[in-house]
């Protein structure tokens, strides 16, 4: 199924509200407030519905198990897909927390740094390893995707053993952007382009206002 | 001006490449040289750039700090923007620490949380306030915008306040994708759609080449 990135994201977002949904016992939701929670229209979320072939819009709305279900056909594999991250400072320590208190099919399974103050522990529940054994520990723990949390100044070193060890996902936090073979998936993410971008809209309004 | 969002974001990428050239002593670089360290086309860069305006392309290329300049007059306000993190946990900490290492004119100046370890101390160079006194100290340090890495079970309660303060963007952290009224820029941004999102194309590559 060729499906477009935004579209991904949104299904994800749409699952994470479902699962809240769920949680608190609500059973069915209609598309325009499904729509509301995310800030977009019910067209748009009929749409994407619509794309991954769901269609069963009852009188009372979407099922939400349902949906949480068909969602879950689209995006997850059917094998559980093990992460590793590299650079356990504050942002690694972060994103394991918080991605592994979820209950999602992902799971962030192993930690790597070159600090040996962190080396050989358990941070957040995960082992941290030596970024030196990445190759051969990423190998044993099967890792698939790894979480790139380091200093930027690291970056460009991690690119060599993150190929060796076969990795097929990356997600890349440092101001550095990446570049991996054809193939491999690489998404690059600095958290500093979201807040300009944030203050380039708030600066528009000001001016628009004026 | 109307730009896209998208290519705002490139710009801010675009910069902080330029930044990071004009450091190692590269006075120009060509379009198609910029392109493939993000991963992206010539045709995008120049498509970009002519945009905004500009179009000073030399046989050796953009000059690296006229771009840099260039940029900054498209994406920064002429007054420095303040900002503020609500939630200082390792999420927080990272985001302040990453952002104000960068020497931007946006500047972290106040952070805020509900924890009395870290309330009236320093972290990571700047003041933690109690959540209680947002309204007031956020007009009293003149902030403009809020990034949201408070635990996702609190954020609901951060809207009323926020409002009030008279806020003008918000970057939301949290699972909870939050409506603020029209007018406000809000980046509902959850790290677990990033690497979802990274999972599915991994799969999906790989039942492409079955």
């Amino acid at each position: 199924m060729n499906i477009p990135e935004k579209t991904i994201e949104r299904l994800s977002e749409y699952r994470r509200t479902l699962m809240s949904c769920d949680r608190q016992g609500i059973s069915h939701i209609f598309s325009h407030i499904l729509a509301g929670i995310h800030g977009i229209t019910a067209v748009q979320v009929r749409r994407d519905l619509m794309l991954i072939g769901f269609s069963s819009d009852t009188k009372k709305g979407y099922d939400v198990k349902e949906l949480i279900r068909f969602i879950g056909n689209i995006l997850d594999s059917a094998e559980p897909m093990n992460m590793a991250v590299i650079g356990m400072g504050h942002l690694g320590q972060a994103i394991t927390k918080y991605f592994n208190s979820k209950g999602l099919k992902l799971r962030i399974v192993a930690a790597f740094d070159i600090d040996p103050s962190k080396v050989g522990s358990e941070i957040m529940g995960i082992p941290c390893y030596d970024m030196k054994e990445f190759e051969e520990r990423a190998e044993a723990e099967n890792i698939d995707i790894v979480v790139l949390s380091s200093p930027t100044s690291a970056a460009t070193k991690l690119v060599v053993p993150i190929i060796n060890a076969g990795i097929r996902g990356v997600l890349n936090f440092t101001s550095t952007p990446l570049n991996f073979p054809k193939g491999m998936v690489v998404e690059n993410y600095d958290i500093t382009t979201l807040l300009e971008k944030v203050a380039y809209f708030v600066k528009e309004n000001d001016e628009n206002n004026l």
